[in-house]
């Protein structure tokens, strides 16, 4: 994951334009892709897909003749959509124009101006505080013209229609954690998907950061009534326990499986309420659609030093914390797969597990995990209760309570009743 | 309100007389007051409206000829209805009569003996201590004969007949957190209510504690069926965070409010559930009206030191905290006659605001509140979702809510169903 | 309590045999007592009662001729269960055999093999670790040979058939507050039901864990349909706050009154939700009965440091600990037999209850519990509470709230409506 991360680091991107497109081809090289491309000018609900935006250079020649604010060094230097730009210009015309951060002055922070015809450079703040009265040189070398905005989507049919999504934003170039990090578990959680039999159809959209869920939904409203779950994953990579934000109802199949395994399996976690701010899950959530999609994230928004700065490099990626939001995926992927009312064959009292070889067989301290599951389950097994439900009660690791529920299937003590379709 | 509660301050309140007259004429001048008289055996439920209790004067004059316990001296001295004694007894005799705190040896205590033939006088006990035998000349003038109980009202209509009602008591003599600041608290809400235009009718309410509430229901069984809000606002005045005690069922929509009020805008506040005593809360709660009234105190009953003492003086009133109680209720009005479901208009995504001029347009750090209120009334405003519910689940203060709610309604995102009567 | 423990201390119990029998026979002297006894070989659902055991001696000779391990000295030195051996061998081919608890190198552990054919020794690990190569003489003179199992009833009649369930478990030879401090209870238990008028019979039940309670239902399944309320009572008796672990569903009366208990009256206490593994609550919470029982400990299952050891000995039994654990089985029952839904019959307001007698006379700090206890009554007997709930909501011990409910019907402040069956 750390791998690819590093390749797409230096990419441009942005909501349009080539920056995005090599991305995607970047991915389509580990696992193959869909790429939608939707025009300018599309409407998407109450937005419409804006002009594509293309920089060939920007930068800025100081009164001494020095070169700064290069986007040729750094992406972040120019504004997202700025506009063209060749003038000539005192200090105090360009101020307005130059966004420095006075809480972090090391750091270029990034900015964009999608929505309003604008122009700007990102540069340290300690770099402004220097500049010197005189009069600049201003390039911005860019293009904002029709084309069209891309998306990636990974489809990985299951044994129904019914479908699981998830969503990764795609906009931000040169920021690791916010957005590589995201893109890079979503490829490797694809390949495990195509790797194993599904219940459940999986759908994995690489876009841009709200026009982009919109734009994907605007595309697909066949699979709307069809989505039965859904992760927005994002910020995944940095060294930070994870955080769970739980869809709009807070009582989806989802929220209960995500906040077992934050409480369960993840020391340090943290569920958070649904709001109405954030990534993409507020688009898949909002009134109109109101789909059940959570979001996973380790830092959420604001949460860690380096957010939106160029600190947000590839040095605060975690191999360990990458495989931890991966691990997290997939074992959510795996209790949405199997969660059942499942029911107990011999609910008179705990069956007797050790003439079974189910159990072990000298009494003494600490029962493993998987004895406890195996109790759970069978406790638990009335046909009220899932195995979701269980997993949240019991506290074990879910891959005990599915290994438990093998053992106890195995030797009979536990069925699937057959109407049951979860 | 603090010079209110200064002229306040040495009228010598009780269940009835003439300090409680003193008391509503010192607040008409402020704000046209109805003056309700309860006659002397009146019954009002289980109860009857006592004799009048007048005072001319109380002291003791020691075995060498020093006169303490003056109630000339301080209100407090006498304890409340006590009969009238002209006596000579010796310190043996006189003790049984002598109130004092063991606890707090330095203040006078508040003692009152409202439904028992009885009397007494109240002293610091470290003046108890000092007592000598003797003699002791004992002289109470007091009179306790028909008459009758006054209470306050002040009537603000409304656009409907539908009533929100605030109690403050008003028995309490020269104490000034309990319970000058409720009354002064309540006169500068009244005055802000007649200013505004409201949907609610307003009763402020200015009576003594436990009888005082009762006798007003007992007058008025017309207005019972209108009340769908009520708030017992005292001990208002003191330097500690607001304190909102829940209505009997916990679920009014002013607990929900004032949870909120207390979460979102009163940092160190608390909610605290019903209880079945405390003040005129627990007779609005009483299982026969079960009216939705909470309560809104600082440090509730017995939760400061200088609680029904002479300690409890004008010196603890702080005029911050009294606009903060102002504000509190201010806002909880504002809450109440604001309190819809609306409706989103644009429910598929959130709408673009950058493009109606309603949005910060430079993608940065911190979106402030306003920006904040915006998404979570668009977000949740699916017609299930009142603005109570949208200013609890949003941690936001309930201005910028408000704030919201007018953007977008003026952007034509938001209506309010017809049918609607929140 | 202590003296009938002390009794019971030495004789060696085991699922099956004469150490239950003597124990049975110890607890007849102070309360009659069925005894029923349940022959090898039954079908308990899913389990079959195993032979009997009788041991007669158990030790090891070491290499230099020292008699170590013997059940003659500390019954735990030989695994329950253990078969015949008298055999020479190697330490190499006795050491799987022996048992130690590294954690806790000096006391000897507590092991069993009920349901596999096995022979062992319990040692202190320190001990283990100083034996020496050589040959090592080996003898258990034990019998497993048809017989039955054996347990104990005590049943108190009541007014009505419905029942209350109380269980402890017998199984444990030479433990002192696991399981001693359970039986101990219960017999004080018995005694003090005996000297009442009961609403509801009561059953309390001395057997084994797991296979005790499922013999037990198996035996009275006439009597699954009466059971109302249940709890099983053990590790009772050292020095810890109390625990109730909730029923399956956590909603039973039992569930509320006792979590009342713990909340009101056990400072220190906490109360844990129901899980698929503990003691035999975990039987009658099994999803085929679903019994509501709870279940009441100090240190719940390996919760203190003497646990299933030698250490657990008469010295860690504590008076005090025992008496409060009696005491909130006394609640407990005092709080279901009484719990109904009273009606307020003066319902408008707080009544004067000065006038009647009920009620201090001069205002004044610190109303007593009874006060307060009298008023929630009054304030939540509108019908649709009961006293378990108004015991939860008002933080009062039960006591107050019976002698309220006492003072208040006295005074016909309170009535029981006529076709209320609680």
């Amino acid at each position: 994951m750390i791998a690819l991360a590093r390749d797409l680091f230096p990419l441009n991107r942005s909501l349009t334009g080539e920056g995005v497109r090599a991305t995607l081809r970047r991915i389509a090289r580990e696992i193959p892709l869909d790429v939608i491309e939707v025009p300018t000018g599309t409407r998407v609900f109450d937005w419409e897909i804006p002009r594509e935006w293309s920089l060939r250079q920007a930068y800025i020649v100081t009164p001494d003749g020095r070169r700064i604010a290069d986007a040729a060094v750094h992406n972040l230097h120019v504004m997202g959509y700025s506009g063209p730009v060749r003038a000539r210009m005192t200090l105090g015309e360009l101020r307005p124009h130059l966004h420095g951060d006075p809480a972090r002055p090391t750091v270029i922070p990034y900015r964009t101006s999608y929505y309003a015809d604008n122009w700007g450079f990102c540069l340290p703040q300690a770099e402004i505080d220097t500049l010197a009265d005189g009069q600049y040189e201003v390039v911005i070398d860019a293009n904002l013209a029709p084309g069209s905005m891309t998306l990636g989507e990974i489809f990985v049919p299951g044994e129904t229609d019914a479908e699981t999504l998830f969503y990764t934003h795609t906009c931000h170039p040169s920021l690791a954690n916010d957005n590589l990090s995201g893109m890079a578990v979503c490829v490797e959680l694809a390949r495990w998907l195509r790797a194993r039999r599904n219940r459940f159809s999986y759908r994995l959209v690489f876009g841009p950061g709200t026009i982009g869920s919109l734009a994907w939904l605007a595309m697909r409203r066949d699979v709307w009534p069809r989505i039965r779950h859904g992760l927005v994953v994002v910020l995944a990579g940095n060294r930070a326990p994870l955080t769970y934000k739980a869809t709009r109802t807070g009582q989806a199949d989802i929220d209960r499986i995500a906040r077992a395994y934050i409480a369960n399996e993840e020391p340090g976690g943290t569920v958070i309420p649904f709001s109405a701010w954030g990534y993409d899950e507020r688009q898949f959530g909002s009134p109109g659609f109101a789909l059940p999609v959570g979001r996973l994230t380790r830092s959420a928004e604001e949460g860690y030093p380096e957010y939106h700065s160029s600190a947000d490099d590839l040095s605060i990626l975690d191999a360990d914390a990458l495989s931890g939001s991966l691990r997290a995926c997939q074992t959510i992927v795996a209790a949405l797969e199997s969660n059942a009312h499942y029911r107990n064959t011999s609910p008179y009292g705990e069956p007797q597990l050790g003439r079974r070889g189910i159990y072990r067989s000298i009494g003494g301290p600490a029962s493993g995990n998987l004895q406890k599951a195996m109790l759970w389950v069978l406790s638990l097994s009335d046909g009220t209760e899932d195995l979701a439900g269980i997993y949240a009660r019991s506290g074990l690791p879910f891959a005990d309570i599915e290994r438990a529920v093998g053992l106890l299937t195995g030797a009979g003590l536990l069925e699937l009743p057959a109407d049951v379709s979860a």
